[in-house]
């Protein structure tokens, strides 16, 4: 956990599926000025020293109007090579959110169009990305048999030698087995 | 998924828990030159466009000398201003190997020790930094439980724009919801 120092190799962009419970609608954008306009999760580029949850709510906010608490990490994607990162590596992250407020007002210098769409016809259409559809799929598995199976939650643990805290991702972890 | 040029923000990092499931074992690495010696997986810096999995055995067969397999990813960390990384943030990444040779032939410029050392003494000892204590404990829970239950799993999907494809991890999605 600690090691010689390197440099910086990736961006990490982190995604927001913001999603609500009782109607099984999630939140979903279309960019603008691309060829393809296929639906996808709102989200952009961690601002250093940001938490992934922190980038997941402020960047679905910026975009759609929509406010949000983070729930858990989803899923990661990691490229090489990939197009708009000049060289260097990409993380992506996917949280899931749940909506503190309804009404969309989106950044219409960022995107096209900003609906709340059904999981099932999220998961169905060709309109979107192959990471959406997928995710999309996962969602409503958590939708229907808890969101426990899919999440990864987040705790805070304390750093040796910094006296910092760490926060780390992973299964739920039952309080007898802590 | 894309989105405006940014720049590199993260050094990311990966460990392996290399874990032996018929013996309930895993191995472990001291660092050398460090004023707390806490047992931890060995792990390292992935190299430019080097996937998450392929940093995990390649830094456990240099450390240790045990070649082992990817098998999944666990857990990921976030940490800013940590020391060793220059105002860099850190991403962690800890997955789960299987073990493919057993014998050790530790890299005595990096380690002080190395072990192949039970789960259940690995969780209880103080000699362990606090995120090798909660892996630990996550590993046995999963020897006890199946893997499946804290097992992130990793497929290839396609890119849309590149044609190349992305390593998307998440929990596992049983045939008939995909």
């Amino acid at each position: 956990e600690s090691r010689l120092p390197g440099y910086a190799t990736h961006q990490v962009g982190v995604a927001g599926a913001v999603v609500n419970e009782s109607s099984g609608k999630v939140l979903v954008v279309q960019d603008k000025n691309k060829t393809v306009n296929a639906w996808k999760f709102p989200g952009g580029l961690s601002n250093p020293g940001e938490n992934i949850g922190a980038t997941a709510v402020r960047e679905v906010f910026e975009e759609t109007g929509v406010r949000s608490d983070f729930r858990s990490l989803l899923s990661i994607r990691q490229q090489h090579n990939h197009p708009g990162a000049f060289g260097m590596s990409d993380m992506y992250l996917i949280c899931r959110l749940s909506p503190l407020t309804h009404d969309i007002s989106f950044c219409t210098q960022e995107c096209l169009r900003c609906e709340w769409l059904d999981l099932v016809d999220l998961a169905k259409t060709k309109d979107t990305t192959p990471v959406t559809s997928r995710i999309a799929k996962l969602l409503l598995y958590g939708l229907e048999k808890g969101f426990d199976s899919i999440d990864l939650s987040m705790e805070e643990v304390p750093a040796v030698y910094t006296g910092l805290f760490y926060q780390i991702y992973h299964r739920k972890l039952p309080v007898e087995h802590k």
